[in-house]
């Protein structure tokens, strides 16, 4: 087992379940749609409803990067140790490669550790070639996502850099082998495909279920504190965070009875990904360069 | 004067001049540039070199959002205090008004001030529009900007948003009615088209000047601390934040002296802004949106 993952104790469902059934029971985010042009004044939703604000996680001694890859809208997370330098790297996208790299080595950064949330369909990872550019790199996966890497991760897993950590949740449901990952302090968690701001991953590609999907979400992520920050790993409005507070309460999929969602999630007649073919064997491989 | 603007003493200059002095001094960042694929190894490459990290903000109690319009690339910011539900919202764009809109009300907030950073070539600005949806919404842009607002600001005003406030600090030089706003904590640094990510504003149109624009950046901006977050308008690249140590050290434009900074900027050849001939005359005005 690598040393910058520890194995803990799988994370505790019961709470799960009883916020599952809250969140049932919590109404559908569109009967509180805000309708632009109707409503002149300002009118706070719900006056007694907790505060869903997103405040900046007030981790000491972590440095946070957020990049985006314009064509597939990816974010790729930047996360290290200020003391140590010890840095890790989520989701890096093969185009970006050049940027990612120019930044960690400003930074005078030492990247352990490149994890994919999962096996992507819409871009190539770039996993495979920051290890031949970078000693020592290492990558990371879910075990059940099929794909070769360095490190398989299962649920509970903790992924280190310097005084730092990472929690491992896994969340399958938009592919089997999805994770979330938790800051030790639970004020940020990265949460793939899974959950979206004000929306979720698909499910009809790939190990797609929505039945998976709503419970992972629900057990996995919203389970997690009111303020914790949410980083996707896509956003197509231009939204960078949210928090599972927000995401709780005003997701139109997620406040939705299981049985809706996956009305919803079986209606959504997407398009097939343009580069799922190219991409998914790619991605099982490390980005075919030479894991 | 509006009640949320307060004016302080304008920001001292005397400290500016020396690290101006001593940017020049520093080098190129072209020099430093890492290049991808010669290097194997993870090198620092200042090993002796102070830690240009980006923390997140530590400032308690602030809600603070970033959001991006696709199409010109342009980022919107939206800061509340998380106790009174004061919010302020920097450089909206008309396009996105209902995004921002639906935001703001999902969150509860109380929007005081928008406020443009300068009158835009690339988008137009919603705030006049956003003026017809919320009332008691006031617009706030540079006196020197030639545009009509609610409130016009000057060097050392303060924009308050329940116990916090941004100061104003007047950065002409991509044009003149230019303004970077810094938190009270000087935590963040929102820059507009001044100062960006590795680059700055353009200087070859409406009232740009490549030597104001030197002079801003190195007297108002890179005074601020090395950690100061720095969030422009704009971001091409998929960058969506610095500090004022990474561009001190590492911007290829502003690490260079005046003259090869000038000449620099003299020699861009850019095509025209697409749409600068409908922005800046809807921007004088709001947006177009009866102010």
């Amino acid at each position: 087992m690598c040393s910058v993952i520890r194995r803990v104790k799988p994370v505790q469902l019961a709470q799960a379940v009883t916020l599952r059934l809250r969140g049932n029971t919590e109404g559908s985010a569109d009967n509180r749609r805000f309708r632009p042009g109707i409503s002149a004044g300002i009118v706070p939703l719900l006056a007694t409803s907790r505060s869903y604000c997103s405040r900046m996680a007030l981790t000491e001694g972590l440095l946070f990067r957020q990049l985006f890859e314009l064509e597939t809208s990816t974010y790729t997370y930047l996360l290290a140790d200020t003391e140590t330098k010890e840095a890790i790297l989520i989701d890096p996208v093969l185009e970006t490669i050049d940027r990612d790299l120019k930044l960690i080595h400003e930074l005078g950064l030492n990247l352990k550790v490149a994890v994919n949330t999962h096996c992507h369909a819409d871009h190539i990872t770039s996993t495979g070639l920051m290890k031949k550019r970078l000693v020592g790199l290492r990558s990371a996966i879910s075990k059940f996502s099929g794909a070769s890497a360095d490190i398989h991760l299962s649920e509970g897993d903790k992924i280190t850099f310097g005084r730092h950590y990472l929690t491992v949740r896994e969340t399958p449901g938009h592919t089997d082998g999805c994770v979330a990952l938790v800051s030790g302090d639970q004020s940020m968690a990265f949460t793939g495909d899974a959950l979206l701001i004000r929306g979720c991953g698909r499910t009809d590609f790939q190990q797609g279920c929505p039945e998976k999907l709503y419970e992972s979400i629900h057990q996995k992520i919203f389970t997690l504190p009111d303020q914790c920050l949410v980083y996707p790993a896509h956003d197509y409005l231009g939204q960078t965070a949210s928090t599972v507070g927000e995401e709780r309460k005003f997701n139109p999929r997620l406040t939705k009875s299981l049985e809706e969602f996956v009305k919803i999630m079986n209606n959504l007649n997407l398009p097939k990904p343009k580069k799922i073919d190219t991409s998914v064997p790619a991605n099982l491989v490390c980005g075919v360069h030479e894991v």
